[in-house]
This record gives structure tokens, sequence and C-alpha cells, in this order.
């Protein structure tokens, strides 16, 4: 019997690859990356375009949202708010607002298009951010939404795999399923090398030192 | 006290032209208009400027998302497939798979970014078209997936106030309030004067004649 067909949100950072892994030893895969102005977008596409030499996928769906830089309000988007370097209190200024559900919509449209019948999203809430859409309680929300806004035949669901692990323990699942980290981009700058400073490549850093591997990735300041 | 702001999603169709009037009543005005790739998009953003000069909203936000002409499966937006002018069976062809879960995620980002508290969507189960993303359960399950996945001192409400009127109901409501609606447009297609012969201009059509009131557009035709 063939496999069924899987779209994964693949933003080309550590947890979307691994998450790429994951759905490949039971689906087809569908990649779909959106390209929304934030400003890592040229390096995100540049490993987008390896990983899928990698991982062969059936189907590419690159998705531009530009409202989300008109919309702003986040550093990541935002020309006039730095990345920052320090830890923040409360919900981070790297936060777009409901950034998850505009790509679980997208995600959702296309997976109905294609006849996909799941939609793998990386998303953590264990070594987290403070994203409120990377929890438990949205993706359960966002399911049920997609199975009443979609056609009565269609069945879709979300796969979140990595919802409950630790970053440390993603390293580690990625390493056993041979995810191609150094074709990956963690990092929120465009920079040629990733900074070493923001949030998202302190997590990244701590997670590889916690799982005792070594990232492939090159930073500055090392 | 100063009135709460409302993103208003406005196609510059008759519904959310009427929607737009209901929000005017107790809300300061933010609209939201999306640019898809639909067939009649140039004519609605026509519409939709003249009707911003009308209302004069507080913000304006033009949303581009072509990804949804990538995606396709619609007689709206892919070339191919012709605007039927007959009446279909079940599902009609120009669904945009999951559509309004698109809008809405577009539109409670805004709604979080500019400290919105409602979202005005012009849906209606009625004398619908039979799409699944305009039915009640959808829009209950949308509020909880934007009440989860927002900032917890974020307060978002969905309101659908045409839900469970019929058409004819929407006319009379619109002329009651001064809804302008010379300057709304319903038909699929972009052309000059609406062809009167695609679902949309037929339910339009319908409701005026029911209403017994005269639709100031014109149709081809007529």
């Amino acid at each position: 019997m063939e496999r069924d067909l899987a779209v994964v949100l693949l933003s080309s950072g550590m947890d979307s690859a691994v998450c790429a892994s994951i759905a490949k030893k039971n689906y087809r895969l569908a990649f779909l990356h959106v390209q929304y102005g934030q400003k890592s977008a040229e390096k995100e596409l540049e490993c987008f375009q390896k990983l899928c030499e990698f991982f062969n996928p059936e189907k590419v769906l690159i998705a531009e949202a530009p409202f989300l830089k008109k919309i702003g309000g986040s550093s990541l988007v935002s020309e006039e708010l730095p990345i920052p370097e320090e830890e923040e209190v409360g919900i981070p200024s790297t936060y777009v607002p409901f950034r998850n559900g505009i790509f679980l919509s997208i995600a959702a449209s296309w997976a109905e298009a294609i006849g996909a019948k799941k939609i793998f999203i990386g998303v953590n809430q264990v070594d987290f951010s403070g994203y409120p859409d990377c929890r438990d309680s949205f993706i359960k929300a966002f399911n049920q939404a997609i199975k009443e806004g979609t056609k009565p035949e269609t069945q879709i669901e979300i796969e979140a795999p990595l919802l409950y692990l630790s970053k440390k323990e993603i390293v580690r699942l990625g390493v056993k399923l041979g995810t191609p980290f150094e074709l990956t981009w963690s990092c929120y700058k465009n920079t040629e090398v990733a900074c070493g400073r923001c949030a998202s490549c302190r997590l990244r850093l701590q997670a590889f030192k916690e799982a005792g591997i070594k990232d492939p990735l090159s930073y500055q300041d090392k």
C-alpha cells in the first residue's frame, strides 16, 4: 500500500529538520517553507534548498507571506528592533504574533489541496522560547479548527513529535535518525556564520553541549 | 472612554461591507484586505479602496498571500479551471482550501500586534455556498485556537454577525445601516461589469430580489 503524504513545515532550523527525519520514516514528504521577511530569510531558504536535496521530498512549496513584515511587532522582522543577545523576561521580542497559526493555516490549505493526511511541525514546549503558539493546547485547538474548516472527507492531523522533548533529546534523536544538522540554520540573523549570541543560537549551543555532541555549524567568537 | 479597535476582514463583497457597517457602530476600524491571486483581485482592490474612503478606517492592511494561487485546487484562483456559471452539487469548485483559516490567522496576527479586541468576518452559514470554513463550529474552534496561540494578556474574539442571517436579511440590514452597496463587488470574475451568472452574482441578485431592493450594481445581460 502506498504511504500517506505528510506536509512538513520546514524553517531549516534544527527542530524542523529532525521533524522531517521523523516524518520520513512513515510518510511520503511534502516540504513547506515560509518566507515572511524574517531577517534570516535568505539563509533559511539556502538551507531549505539543501535540505530538499538531502530528503528529496515529493512536493515542495515555498510560500511567501510578506504581510508578517508589514504587521511587524517582532524583532525577527522589524528593522528598527534589533535581535536581542541577552536573555529576555517574559515573551521575547522575537515572538511574531500568531505565526504558527499562519504557518499551520497555509499547511492545512496545501494539505487539503494535495491530499496529505498529516502536518508535521517542530514546536516544543519544554526548552521553548516562551511563545504561546508552541504549546500543546494551541496545537489541539488548531487541530479542531482544521477539522471544522475543511471538507468533511478531508482528514488532516497535526503531528508535533518534539512537543515534550528537551532540546538535548531532540539533538540525540536527530543524530539517531541521521538528520543532517550541518545543513540546518538556527540563527535569527542573516550573517554568513551563525552569531552564537541570539536566543536561538544559545538554545542550540546549549542543546548540543548537553547532548555531548559537536554541533557541525561554525559560530562567530568560537 | 476610547472605543476598542476591531479588525474587519473586507473582501469588498456585500457581506463584508455590511460587517464593516456593523463594526463601525461600536468600534474603531482596522480594515484588512487579502490579495491572494483570486481572479477578481484587481476589482476587489479597487472597491476596497473606495470602501476605505467611505468608512475612513484608522488602520489599513493589504496582505498579499500569493501562496494560495500556488496551492491552487480552486476555480477562484486556477487559470485552468473556469468559474462555473451553473449550480454545482456538493462543495463548489470555487472553494479555496481553508481560506478563512488563513484569513483569520492573518487577522489574529495583526489584531495582536495593534491591540485590536475583535475580528469581524462576514461568513454566513444560511444561504452560503457550502464552504466548510463558513460554519459556526469552525468559528468557535478558531476562536479557541486564537485564545491558545496568542499572549496571555491578548483578548481577541471573532465576531461573525451575519452567521445566521439569510442573504435577504443581510441586504435589508445593510440598507438600514447605510452600507454603500454601490461600492461593493461580489462577482468572482474580473470583468468591468459583474457577470450576473457566477454563484456569487446569483446569490447576490437573489438576495436583493427577495429583499425587494434594487441592487445598485450593473450586470451583464441585464
